[in-house]
């Protein structure tokens, strides 16, 4: 089992070396040429947005077409070795969630020690903010360290210069395809209809200029410089036999943010620095799902658009090798991480490369891989 | 003077009735079809980023060549009022900064009392977040009063309602012409390079809502409902006459956030409750300058795109009658407004209607408006 048979089928932009992008499906070690095939030439396109705005009843027929295609044997695949791949969407806005009750905890217990530590309206609600989606990069892009402003404990000015606690966080995302009309709420149970699929996303932060910078306003630039995300879309149909209940959520949600069915995906994460790994989180404990995370963006009337990435937000256990960043691996500088080549790490140091990593138990669905090296700055 | 002279030209995106969209500059009562007149087919177009992303020397030629032939005159207009108008601009990031000193000691007042009215990061940075892009509409849109969860003093839970305390907060803001790469800082000198103009901006805000949901992210819901902007553009080109040293920076702001010439904008903005002028703030007084809150924006290496819309968060004054929210204006409520027709406002009611407006000393040049009436919840 590679995680890339029949039973995936991510979608994604690719280009055969010296030619046009174009849009693919993966399968195993190759890429089916949609538009090539002759699915329509909504797939001769650089990005999978017009494909999205279609709707789901386009999604599932373009899947069930690759399906045929590749069940019937005979098609002819680019390899995947000389499909260079760009980033498959073009983000509108790219919201990040705060729904892992395990990191929220984490978190409060590092930055605010001596209070509780989860804010008295993380249970009520999936705490977000918008993020910078003209940043949003494709796996495989390098990430050079961002300069930034803080203040040391103590000093009496703020200083500019390199971040010194570059971190990274784990993280799924759902890609929206279908928009909604401004001023409707869009309900949990519409989730099907508007979001295609999900991919693994690297929220990459400065730790120490996210400090400093964000009250009262919440994190700006300690985000802004680079967020990765995968080059292959996981459609949500490949993820259906894989819906567990996630943990009671206690008080239960306000009406508008219920879900009766079961919503959290069994899906193991890992994530890889320098080749070793250094966590293993699950996606099956995260508090608030995505249904509830689109109900909540969209309770206020805003719209939606096709592109639009809802994150989940750092995914992390209590287990302390279940944590998704390494702020919390580290807990905060004070642990460092051993490496098996004996080196130790609190934040990332120049020339490290991170790889994100998920798949359903069985192994028959491999989320597509978020890779990213760290450049010095310049 | 009518403030759209010659010395002014805003443009924008407009439809004769029943016509597809088109790039026009607004001259009078009328308004200049640009492609119609020969300047180029950039024009033919329903927002202005294609033309944007030309840059610099574009924007002054194609300002350049409207000024030739509408001073010749004999150029035919399109009467303003048979001119439907459309948002000037596909809003790619919408940045939020909190450039004014009084605001913010206002709602530190307000917020935090007891404490020190400013946070100690305030008068190192331009504090700022990422807002909805895609929930940015034109002026005329009507904005519907929208849902969100919120907790009352002293209550045990929270409930889900129609806001109670919607809000509006008087803003400019620079649209970005010319993206930069990512990975690269980009100068306060390079700002006349990168930004082609400014409008007027309404951040619609749900205070009830910004209050619970706000730690530790920053505001969400409570404002990425709805943002007005003017639907023309002002050149930055017409505003050079009335540029003015802005307050003294005390600490000097460090290197990388300098700026040497006065980059305060002289311009006299008001807002307008139901037919009554219930504030006049001044942009002069703005303690952050458009070219340091750019600098800042991209101090971490994030790209700008065609389209960024760099706004400058509330501007108030310290008197009473200069401050730009109604938060402001009754002190959260405490000190209701009293209009011209007898009736008390803390914050909007429905079928309230806000207009913004904003001028140079002289009268020469008139931002164009930026009007919004407040609907019921469906």
């Amino acid at each position: 089992l590679t995680g890339f048979g029949l039973d995936h089928l991510p979608f994604g932009v690719f280009a055969p070396r010296g030619e046009e992008p174009r849009i693919g499906v993966r399968y195993e070690d190759g890429v089916l040429d949609l538009a090539a095939a002759g699915l329509g030439d909504v797939f001769r396109a650089s990005t999978l947005n017009a494909f999205l705005a279609q709707g789901r009843s386009a999604w599932e027929e373009a899947r069930d077409g690759a399906r045929r295609l590749l069940e019937r044997g005979g098609a002819e695949l680019v390899p995947i070795a000389s499909a260079e791949v760009s980033l498959p969407v073009a983000v509108a806005d790219y919201v990040d969630f705060n729904s892992s009750l395990e990191h929220a905890t984490n978190t409060g217990r590092i930055f605010r020690p001596g209070d509780p530590p989860l804010l008295p309206n993380w249970r009520w609600l999936p705490v977000a903010y918008h993020g910078r989606a003209g940043t949003v990069v494709v796996s495989g892009t390098p990430v050079r360290r961002p300069s930034g402003q803080w203040r040391e404990p103590g000093a009496a000015e703020p200083v500019f210069a390199p971040t010194r606690r570059l971190d990274i966080e784990l993280e799924l995302a759902a890609v929206v395809g279908l928009g909604s009309e401004r001023g409707r709420r869009v309900a949990s149970g519409a989730f099907r209809d508007h979001v295609f699929g999900v991919v693994l996303l690297n929220d990459w932060s400065a730790r120490d200029v996210q400090a400093w910078e964000s009250r009262p306003l919440g994190p700006f630039l300690a985000k802004s410089f680079a967020t990765s995300i995968a080059a292959w879309v996981t459609p949500l149909a490949a993820l259906e036999p894989y819906h567990v209940q996630g943990p009671s959520q206690e008080p239960p949600a306000l009406d508008h943010l219920r879900v009766d069915e079961p919503w959290a995906l069994d899906l193991e994460l890992e994530i890889e620095l320098n080749g070793a790994v250094v966590s293993r989180p699950h996606a099956r404990g995260l508090y608030w799902t995505m249904p509830q995370q689109l109900a909540h963006a969209t309770s206020n009337g805003a719209g939606l658009a096709t592109g639009d990435l809802l994150a989940t937000g750092t995914i992390s256990g209590f287990e302390p090798d279940r944590r998704g960043s390494l702020l919390e691996l580290s807990w905060n500088g004070a642990e460092p991480l051993e490496l098996p080549d004996g080196s130790r790490r609190t934040f990332l140091e120049d020339g490290d490369e991170v790889v994100l990593r998920g798949r359903t138990p069985d192994g028959r669905v491999e989320l597509a891989e978020v890779r990213g090296r760290v450049e010095p700055r310049a």
